[in-house]
């Protein structure tokens, strides 16, 4: 079997590298940062990983969660492995001192989610969730309500949940229809019914801070009459101390084809009397900001999710190719068989799939760069112009990395052949795991929507000329490298040239009848993703030439570097020929259709 | 929860329509059938499918098939499902009358399989994997073998199976070691160990006919070294009653992640004593060719079960866009929320299951009828030429068919949103099942492989080049057929020139340097396939044009066939132009990759 094993060097040159390290350690707050003792860090969390979380993992999803009770039992192993995750405080890495945190760049943190969930996607959605609980709390809650909370969700003692979804109410949040009455002493009972919410229920901390949105009586139809609640689910003194257990019960955890060991709690708020105890964050009918707030980590999260299944499908992927052996390969010797990793249709599976997975990494790490310069950058205008940009690729970084997790783990799968499709093997886990990306935190078809409706209006299509203008600037760059690099500026080159397009296409129809540009969202998205991410190659096509010529690092881990950038510009990235057509068809046979 | 019902307009159109059906008629094996015959029939096990076979299919997934002592229990529902098809001789009507069958058609087979597949995919592979049984014995065995085992088999009272895979010889099937004695009676003693055999026991039939491949002693190594045969799982006397159990004994079956009621078993041969009883099909070292033989019907066969879950998933996927409310689609009136079968990307969506899974039924129906002219057509010239294009299609109907269940199955999971990662919902099993469509029968790789080495070199490659005129000349159909039909013929046109270009690329570089052919075989398959699927949906026009201009049918089902044609070829069709790259990229990246 196959174990993970955290693909440091991976990740250190896409972090000191892709990512401008130097250039976020050079932001106040992250001043007491260096790029050697976050390199020793992540050895040591990666070791974490490694050792105590990857052999979780598919014995997780052979038991399950399941509830007893009121209770949900999670696999007893977990709870060895979150605490060790809890001990030694690695949940607060990328928090704000101020509340425990270690005031490590949130790319930082990125790094770490890909190694967790490589390991154990379904044990990482608690901390996952409880990180965006505390973003919710820390930029929309009152001081009193940090410092209640706060520390003990930094250090991972306590989890947080997102409560939004309910049975009517999915894609449509505007249609929740819980609610949450106001009573004298400045606090709410929330009545209702929440459905798939992930560690809504599990016996791993000592209690749970589920954030809520309900409604208060006659507040405004839709999303506008939406408010965020803190509904604990013990209450907490102002000592600290825990008290009464809330009127929270999990109702029943549901089967799902993945993630099985993650329990997705059906919740219900208040069945025993008048409503749980909730505290309202923010003001009344601003819930919809608050998620919006932590929506765009999130979703970069769910990104990640898909990047680490991405990983550890291509270790196992690799480790089963050089042991199986089977026939003989082009020019190999009679005598004994060839590993499959020597013929040549799976060296293309493994190719695509390993520079895939660069690519993904590559593309997360940089959306979280900027999210760390949208906050800290010290002129305005640069951090207007990072947050512009993290807004314009969350869709694309959400919806690609979790579309590229189907393949590459499809794809790995195929490489284990008949043995692929056997539960014990483990590759097939990954690829079901995969599956909930494409949904959760908005479908990928919603990603869509966000991005024509929302993303490419932005600054009257100003941001996307920008980002186009970043990726030609890579282009020059790559056409100024010489030989090697032009044929990747050539394609890279044309990718643009089609990206651009079809989005100046897509914003006039947006203009003149919305239909046709949300007709033709998704695949734009796709060409508008993958062109990104050739970009995203194209650096580093440009980092491993130019460490290459300065002598610096590992020539061998650097030409590998360079083939996968070559293979992926030239055999991954011309699909985007392919999606100009589909991105600029009209909405003419959508109309005519009758289903 | 959305039941299953036969499409039968849509097989319909494409078994009397897309196939000259009139024309297979004409052949005179077949000059009892009927058209309206064969929809009468079609009809009456459509019902069966829906109303009986159809809701066994999820309660076979959750309960599955297990071991008890020496039996393999199969879901008790599956009796009766069985038994009923048994019944009304449904498993004879595409065999030959002399041995029990109905002499209908392979490809009115075929449209049978389509629904048995989208009924209960688990299932109906034991019925398939005897399909192929009965091919193996109707061609190479003895006319007592033929008289002693077919009429049981044909009629479905007993199954058969393939035993092909050990546990070091799967995709590299010279590589087995299973042994077969020869016995002074002239019967073998067989011993050996195979695993991945479907259906390999359970308690459906009361017989079951294996067909094991084995080696006899000093035979030469490779597949050239191969022996085929019959191993009954309890003896059959000269009188055609049962006899003494044979030495088959089922020593597990597999946790697999779907088709999980499909027993797939690991057989023991000859642990007991002296080794199971066999009996030599045609020659000693000719067991590669009664192999070759079944290939191309359960290849076909495979590519089936995709378009069979495809349509499956997409009817559960209508069912429920048309059922479930969020939000309001562009323009809908305030009030009641829309059904998400309004809003513009989920139409998309649904045009895109609905309109590959249109493509993959003509294709497969296509194949089908030149399965039939290979074997009947009076000259023996159209014989040859129907079978060329046969061999042409096969990996390419293989690959592409289960590719896009893959996708269709997944974009009908993503159109249920979580519901549709809920196991309780359905869609995930329809995902779960069409993933091993992709590996069994040879991986879609090995199909790329045959197409390349094998299919591409047939006749110097006139068999290719009289393929593209095949489409060209669709092309120039659809430039005569207006101005409704010029766009799909420019589409069409396009696809076929990227088409040609890569496959003389691909023979060019295939005669220098095989590595080369062999390392965009992928890509070209997937070019080739898309391309052929393009071709069926032009001929989907033309014919809807036709029988609209003629007042044939009915005119609003004829309009929707040619939304899917325009569909598909303005967006899923233009693909292609994303393949030529990689499929003509060479092997420079794979050579320098190390893993």
């Amino acid at each position: 079997m196959s174990e993970y094993a955290a693909p440091l060097d991976d990740i250190l040159f896409a972090l000191d590298g892709l990512v401008d390290f130097e250039g976020l350690t050079a932001l106040e707050p992250y001043g007491h940062v260096d790029a050697d003792g976050v390199a020793g860090l992540l050895e040591e969390f990666g070791r974490l990983m490694a050792e105590v979380w990857g052999p979780t993992n598919q014995l997780g999803d052979e038991v399950g969660s399941h509830v007893d009770g009121d209770r949900v039992v999670v696999p007893a192993e977990y709870v060895k492995a979150y605490d060790a995750y809890v001990e030694a405080g690695w949940g607060a890495v990328a928090f704000d001192p101020a509340y425990g945190g270690g005031g490590f760049p949130w790319v930082v943190g990125i790094a770490m989610q890909e190694m967790f969930n490589s390991a154990n996607m379904a044990l990482a959605m608690c901390p996952l969730l409880s990180q965006g609980a505390i973003d919710a709390i820390l930029h929309h809650g009152t001081e009193e309500q940090r410092e209640k909370y706060l520390p003990r969700m930094v250090s991972g003692e306590w989890s947080g949940t997102m409560n939004l979804t309910e049975a009517d109410a999915g894609s449509d949040v505007g249609a929740l229809r819980a609610r949450a009455v106001r009573q004298d002493d400045g606090t709410y009972r929330i009545t209702g019914q929440k459905i798939f919410i992930s560690f809504g229920e599990h016996d791993l901390t000592s209690n749970i801070i589920h954030l809520v949105l309900a409604r208060t009586p006659d507040s405004p139809a839709g999303t506008k009459g939406i408010s965020c609640f803190i509904v604990p689910k013990y209450l907490v003194g102002d000592d600290g101390e825990l008290g009464v257990r809330n009127d929270v019960k999990v109702v029943s955890v549901e089967h799902k084809m993945g993630i099985r060991s993650s329990p997705t709690c059906v919740l219900a708020f208040g069945d025993e009397g008048e409503g749980a105890v909730g505290y309202l964050i923010g003001e009344e009918n601003s819930g919809m900001r608050t998620m919006f707030t932590m929506m765009n980590n999130a979703r970069l999260g769910v990104g990640v999710e898909g990047l680490g299944l991405a990983e550890r499908s291509l270790q196992r992927a690799v480790a089963y190719a050089n042991e199986r052996r089977q026939g003989y390969a082009p020019g190999a010797a009679r005598g004994e068989k060839s590993a499959i990793v020597d013929h040549p249709d799976v060296r293309r599976s493994l190719l695509t799939m390993r520079s895939i997975t660069e690519a993904l990494r590559g593309l997360a790490f940089l959306v979280a760069e900027q999210i760390d310069r949208a906050k800290y950058a010290p002129a305005e205008e640069d951090r207007a112009t990072a947050q512009e940009i993290v807004d314009l690729l969350i869709p694309l970084t959400k919806s690609l990395c979790t579309d590229e997790a189907e393949r590459v783990t499809s794809i790995g799968i195929q490489i284990h052949g008949g043995m692929g499709y056997i539960e014990e093997t483990g590759a097939a886990q990954h690829y079901r795991d995969a599956k909930i990306t494409q949904i959760y935190e908005g479908t990928n078809g919603i990603q869509a929507m966000d991005l024509i409706g929302r993303k490419m209006p932005m600054r009257a299509g100003g941001v996307f000329t920008d980002h186009i203008a970043r990726m030609r600037a890579t282009v020059a760059a790559l056409e100024a490298g010489g030989d090697d690099l032009a044929p990747i500026a050539e394609e890279l080159g044309r990718a643009v040239d089609a990206a651009e397009r079809a989005g100046i296409w897509v914003m006039e129809q947006g203009m003149a009848d919305p239909v046709v540009a949300l007709s033709v969202a998704t695949p734009f998205q796709r060409l508008l993703a993958l062109t990104t991410t050739g970009w995203v190659m194209g650096r580093q096509a440009l980092l491993a030439s130019a460490r290459l010529a300065a002598g610096e690092g590992d020539a061998e881990f650097l030409e590998q570097k360079l083939v996968s950038a070559r293979f992926f510009v030239g055999s991954v990235l011309p699909e985007v020929h392919g999606l100009v057509g589909p991105a600029t068809s009209g909405a003419e046979e959508l109309r005519a259709a009758r289903f």
